[in-house]
């Protein structure tokens, strides 16, 4: 509110003087002075580091596993699947994969949100498909996600990306993985993107395709649609995604073939009203300010 | 920047016919309309549900294969430990246990954050305070951590929480922890608080005290000084800080010992300038915007 009251001071005192159209004048949007909240705890602290690390770990625990000892069920719901009734594909004789996101789960994209924050502004669709073309050194890799990837692909383990980023943009990001580290990424091969299967950021087509020739014992993301399109169901309530995901059936998944790195950046999960984050009966206010 | 300029242009229009102080007087300050980006993630979200869970599976995992196998080394550092030689306390034949922080690891300060939130306030000691002594029935477990917690106590494991809540709230804070199912928690034997080794927030005296009668074969917070306050020392640079918990030594602990949960609401990784986030070799404009 300071910089509001201060402003007004400004333009009051001015406003007889000058036609308000001169006065009024949209001020130059003022520079943030530091990164949000969000962007120091997931690209500066060792907190957001240690998580993606654990994930990483536990990621490669149950892929060395799994590959010992072959699964007879896919990570990847089958077609019909419903939240309530989720049925995975089976494993049969195909070779083994791990199907995992690229953008804040192998990848940080430290230089488009750079741009981003110290501008000021919000998520811009025109400004992202210039980062992924241009960008592809100005990335890092998630902590953890180089060593793991490798000692999986060590194990016979096939490694393939699935991300909506664009697949008229393919060899930029191939490039932005392969530079990283994180590769080999090779389109169609172990690389889908936004219009490979269909259009749209839907990606449970590419992920039927992945599976209709590879017995999927891990996959990994940063959002709930990393794993199956149905936590982006429009009639999900902010609740009940994330009752889905940390209850019942889809939680015995966590750590255990599916594996969730941070991201309180973007996506999905950062929405929702008071009355959506707080439940009605886990509300409070100090009693010695009550009125 | 669209509601200062609405606001300016009702000051402006007035400011000709009344005083400027009765113009100008400070506008109540207006209620969030939601909640921060940090609390929508870590509170509503089904992403940072699933993190919760993954980080109290392989914590499960890790501390019911650990009781098999009993390990020669402890998780807590030794006295004389520092970032660069680490070491860790002998466990002989002393009883298994593992040491948890209590808020945004065990559990959610739902009512506190609700008020903080709603009121647009930042956090507040005195209030944070009144919290401990009358918010237990307003929080509630973090996801995973009540069945991850009784499976480890069944495999006799002693579950031991290390808070900075104070030692003279000891009572409302085993209320809290006993009603939320994740206890028990009795002071000064399975609950250690602010005050009971030594004062102030630093946590390694109690995990010196805890060490030297039980063998530690796990810990889990959501801030690096639930590990050790080697990690909080003031003169470590925001990125030093990420490095040391994400690379080398200590990133082997993560998901084998050390157990991270997610919170970017607050704590020390909220922290760091755009020259701390961001390196200075990943940084990008868009080339389509430059002068």
């Amino acid at each position: 509110m300071k910089r509001l009251a201060a402003a007004a001071i400004a333009l009051g005192l001015s406003s007889c003087a000058a036609t308000p159209s001169a006065t009024i004048s949209t001020p130059p949007a003022a520079a943030p002075v530091q990164p949000p909240a969000t962007m120091q705890w997931l690209y500066g602290s060792g907190e957001a580091a240690a998580i993606s690390v654990q994930a990483y770990h536990a990621m490669r625990d149950h892929v060395l596993d799994a590959a010992r000892s072959r699964p007879l069920e896919s990570m990847i719901l089958t077609e019909g699947s419903t939240l309530a009734s989720p049925r995975f594909e089976a494993c049969g004789t195909k070779p083994l994969a791990v199907v995992l996101d690229v953008d804040e789960t192998a990848l940080l994209n430290l230089g488009y949100e750079y741009d981003e924050s110290t501008k000021g502004r919000s998520y811009d669709q025109a400004i992202w498909d210039n980062w992924e073309r241009t960008g592809a050194d100005a990335v890092g890799p998630v902590p953890g996600a180089v060593t793991a990837l490798n000692a999986m692909r060590e194990a016979g383990v096939k490694i393939i990306f699935n991300s909506n980023r664009k697949a008229e943009n393919a060899a930029f990001t191939e490039m932005a993985i392969n530079q990283t580290g994180l590769g080999p990424a090779r389109h169609r091969d172990t690389l889908y993107l936004q219009g490979d299967v269909g259009s749209g950021s839907a990606k449970d087509g590419r992920r039927a395709r992945i599976a209709s020739r590879f017995c999927v014992i891990a996959m990994a993301g940063d959002q709930l649609g990393d794993f199956s399109d149905l936590f982006n169901a429009k009639t999900l309530s902010v609740p009940d995604r994330r009752r889905a995901s940390g209850s019942g059936i889809f939680a015995q998944k966590w750590g255990a073939g599916w594996f969730m790195l941070p991201n309180p950046v973007y996506g999905p999960g950062l929405r929702g009203s008071f009355d959506d984050i707080f439940p009605a009966d886990k509300r409070w206010s100090d009693p010695a300010k009550e009125n």
